[in-house]
């Protein structure tokens, strides 16, 4: 994020000074955003920058122990410069927040400069061969022109100069979003194809007695944990080149001035963001655990998958407060419509609230006709769902209004609808994604099992959540039954192709870093000869035999 | 796992001689069933004992690398004997699975004993701390006093005695499954202590702006998360402890001879093993995601707790075949009934299928009245949806017999109801043990609390399976709306308890293991003396600095 944050917040002339040593290595640099203390709420970061004009110095310190910047990569014992983000104060005021440039290690020897106390946080969850770090300021002073000016500067004499706009870091929010929305495929992809590969592989138990052991493929419960998994893999593939392509057209615009768009891919992208990454997280122990025993050792692959790809629930905003602001723009969008506006693009469904088309309680027993075999059908059930779920929020937000609450306890108190109607929303968006990129498919074998993951995908959304597509009069009973059926049905169209499936994927075997998961299926010889490789059979007798156990026996 | 197979199988000669050595540490035991092939289906071990009357020896053997024994603690560097799991033949008969005990590593020097190849079988996800090991015997010789002979023999001249019976197995899997359900308990209790307490402390983003930052825990998404998990942490203490205490009087009756209660406490022990850890397995990964970035660093505990606990989902009966067991229970149940039998116990409400109370598919729109501010009428609720669940899932059973499918096809074809029609009815035991507890408690104000928990508890899965509900005609649309808003009710309630709540599971700060969920909550001064000490911080430059980057950096 450093190079990044250079090459928007950077003069053109710092752009020069400092990229150069960024290339030699003189500059070995962090971004130190977050702090202990504050993650989610920027507002609150304590670590402040206090302008002093008699030294034409910024004063760098963190007066709490909340305030010490904690977790960037690199931060800890690698990084010699920092981009410190931290609060302004200059003649008597404060500014909120800017980045400083603030060497924290010499050069040549990489000892802490004075007033820096820097180190690593301690062990995680994963990312072990990473130094995230922490780091405290004492008083540390920086030349003026280490403040990163291209939009906010201030002037040799203190005064401070305010940015024109900032509604342009939305365009490098949007781009980390689709980034990581695509690493959500990446990773859940990985581990389905570590599943897939080694349920096709591992023989276990006996589904008619006295055969031989089949494939664990061949149950239908294994089938169940994993084609939808691969599915979701396939969609939020698509869901990421979406909102890349859709960036990517956007900003053209905005530097045409065109920012008419952002606003809904901002709240748009928050909500995927979390939506894809909270099934991801989850889908990628699925995985893990429907490889049995195996599937714990870390020759699967997986454990590594899982710990280096779960921290996306939470970096980047979590995905909670992402839910709530894409929620924040879908209220808004209700309310537009309920006074008359007509909206455009993914929440153009409102629109029909006002045409009274979507009720918030519909009738028990009527059902819009919904085609369970029709993917344009279900899109549509998908997004009535999102409204049905909309409004309802929307609505209770309002009642509490019109009790008297104030708007924030209002919004509190329906949080949770809230959250429900932007995942839905986000549902509904994933389900359509899908179905559209079927039409650009060419090859015609492709598009027909595509065809079926894409039904199976929105089948499987739908009798996860049967209340929400009877309660908004969606579907009737006696078509869940036939939902159930086609599942079942389905998953037996996929299995003869699973394997082709995620070998589509094309992951190398070092990329993939699996032992149950090789391309050539032989599984066992190699998973003996990765165990042999333990540090603990470094020798044949431990040395805690002759620690521990010899002199305790030699008292018999 | 070697002295209580050693208590349970060996004769009275063989535990004195036994037991003794492992007193003395002469012997250091392990139990070696799993093989690198075979965990489930142990009919597929392949791990030989073939009998030698010239020698009166037993030749163990492992005759394929999927016959390695593969997984067992302490195996890997540790044991010098191993209970070994292998098929036996004599007198050229295979005669099944016994047990063996096989001496691995040579007493004083502790090498391997000839024959033997045994090692670590290499980094895992968690537990790593022990050397779960591999175990290949190459034609390994033992005397025939090795074979584990309480129950089967062989007789010098190698003629196999049958055991007289092995329905007292049974006993013993249900005792392990009570102390897993204990288990789930126990993490997931862990967990939500750090997460609530966390959420006490910790302060961030704005309710009403321009008011201090107020504790995330007043966050209904927060509580939302959070509660409904502390509900659950109480009610697997009490099924855990139902399941120990129901144990005990039925081994009590069994050594009077009376099998009757066992069968279904098997079934249902499979089932409730299941049902409990994969909900304690994500509610770990749940809690630690409420803690935000913090919850990622080992300093939360929460890694550690999650990755101990995770493979119980695994081990001890993998949790699919385990959800299959008891649908097979319910089942037989079911046509029992059906043909006119009565049944007792947890199943007897499938008596009212017979008197056709219940049906498959109600009228939708019509409801049995449920007052779900009634805790009674809610268990009944719970009840009648798995009823109607079981109904379903064996309708669609029988349905595939009548067309010619073969039994086991329409088993396995049918598996994703079963599952579902199990996890039903232990969601229906849970509820019921949670109401059942309460009627115990004598305290008032442990009462009051317990209540609402238990309310939000049955409540909560109410509202994340309501298409089971309404398809069942349990509950009307207009209930629901009032049961989302009860839950948010609860959730006030619960929150100025939520503290004590967790307090009272009474962990010390040493058995939790975490800086996040202190008693003292003074978290932030802890974490910066916890990050101090982490390894990379034994000196204030890091050895790669002059490995790595100074060499590049003098190329300058």
């Amino acid at each position: 994020m450093f190079l990044p944050t250079l090459l928007n917040q950077a003069t053109p002339e710092q752009q020069d000074r400092f990229f150069m040593a960024a290339w030699n290595l003189e500059i070995i640099g962090t971004y130190a955003q977050t702090e202990m203390g504050h993650g989610t709420h920027l507002r609150g970061l304590e670590t402040t920058a206090t302008y002093d004009p008699s030294t034409q110095e910024f004063i760098l310190n963190s007066p709490t122990v909340s305030s010490i910047k904690w977790w960037p990569g690199g931060l800890g014992k690698t990084s010699n410069h920092a981009v410190v983000l931290a609060q302004l104060y200059t003649q008597g005021e404060c500014k909120g927040l800017h980045a400083f440039i603030v060497p924290i290690r010499r050069m040549g020897t990489h000892e802490p400069l004075p007033g820096v106390i820097v180190g690593d946080i301690g062990p995680k969850f994963g990312f072990d061969e990473t130094d995230n770090g922490f780091l405290k300021l004492d008083k540390v002073r920086i030349p003026r022109e280490n403040m990163l000016m291209k939009y906010a500067q201030v002037e040799p004499d203190g005064t401070y100069v305010k940015p024109l706009s900032d509604k342009l870091t939305y365009g490098t929010m949007v781009f980390i979003r689709s980034m990581i929305v695509g690493e959500a495929a990446h990773s859940l992809s990985r581990a389905c194809t570590i599943a897939v590969r080694y349920s096709a592989v591992r023989h276990q138990s006996e589904i008619r007695p006295g055969e031989p052991e089949p494939q664990i493929l061949e149950f239908q419960t294994q089938q169940y944990k994993l084609f939808p998994l691969l599915a979701t893999a396939y969609a939020f593939q698509f869901v990421g080149s979406y909102m890349n392509q859709t960036y990517h057209r956007i900003t053209g615009d905005i530097h045409q001035g065109n920012l008419s768009e952002l606003p809904e891919l901002h709240a748009l992208s928050a909500g995927l963001k979390a939506f894809t990454t909270w099934v991801a997280s989850s889908g990628i122990e699925e995985c893990r655990m429907a490889c049995g025993g195996h599937g714990y050792s870390c020759s699967s692959g997986i454990p590594d998958i899982y710990v280096t790809f779960t921290p996306a629930c939470t970096y980047e905003g979590e995905n909670t407060v992402m839910m709530l602001q894409t929620a924040r723009f879908l209220f808004k969008s209700y309310t537009a419509v309920m006074s008359g506006e007509r909206l455009e693009g993914m929440v153009s469904y409102l629109n029909d609230v006002a045409l009274q088309r979507v009720q918030a309680r519909p009738l028990a027993g009527r059902s819009v006709v919904t085609d369970i075999n029709d993917l344009g059908s279900l899109v549509e059930a998908y997004k009535q769902r999102a409204a049905w779920l909309v409004v309802a929020a929307s609505r209770n937000v309002q009642a509490d209004l019109k009790r008297g609450k104030r708007k924030e306890d209002a919004w509190n108190k329906n949080s949770i609808d809230l959250v429900r109607a932007s995942d839905a929303h986000c549902h509904y968006v994933v389900v359509r994604l899908f179905v559209d990129k079927l039409s650009e498919l060419l090859d015609m074998a492709a598009h027909r099992i595509l065809s079926s993951l894409c039904l199976l995908y929105a089948l499987h959304g739908i009798s996860r959540n049967t209340g929400d597509f009877l309660q908004a009069g969606l579907l009737a009973t006696s078509q869940l039954e036939q939902v159930d059926q086609r599942i079942k049905d389905l998953l037996g169209v996929i299995r003869p192709n699973a394997v082709a499936l995620v070998d589509a994927f094309d992951y190398t075997d070092t990329h993939l870093g699996s032992v149950l998961g090789r391309f050539d299926g032989n599984v066992y010889e190699n998973m003996f000869e990765w165990a042999k490789k333990s540090p603990l059979n470094k020798t044949q007798v431990h040395e805690s035999f002759y620690k521990y156990l010899k002199p305790l026996q030699s008292k018999l």
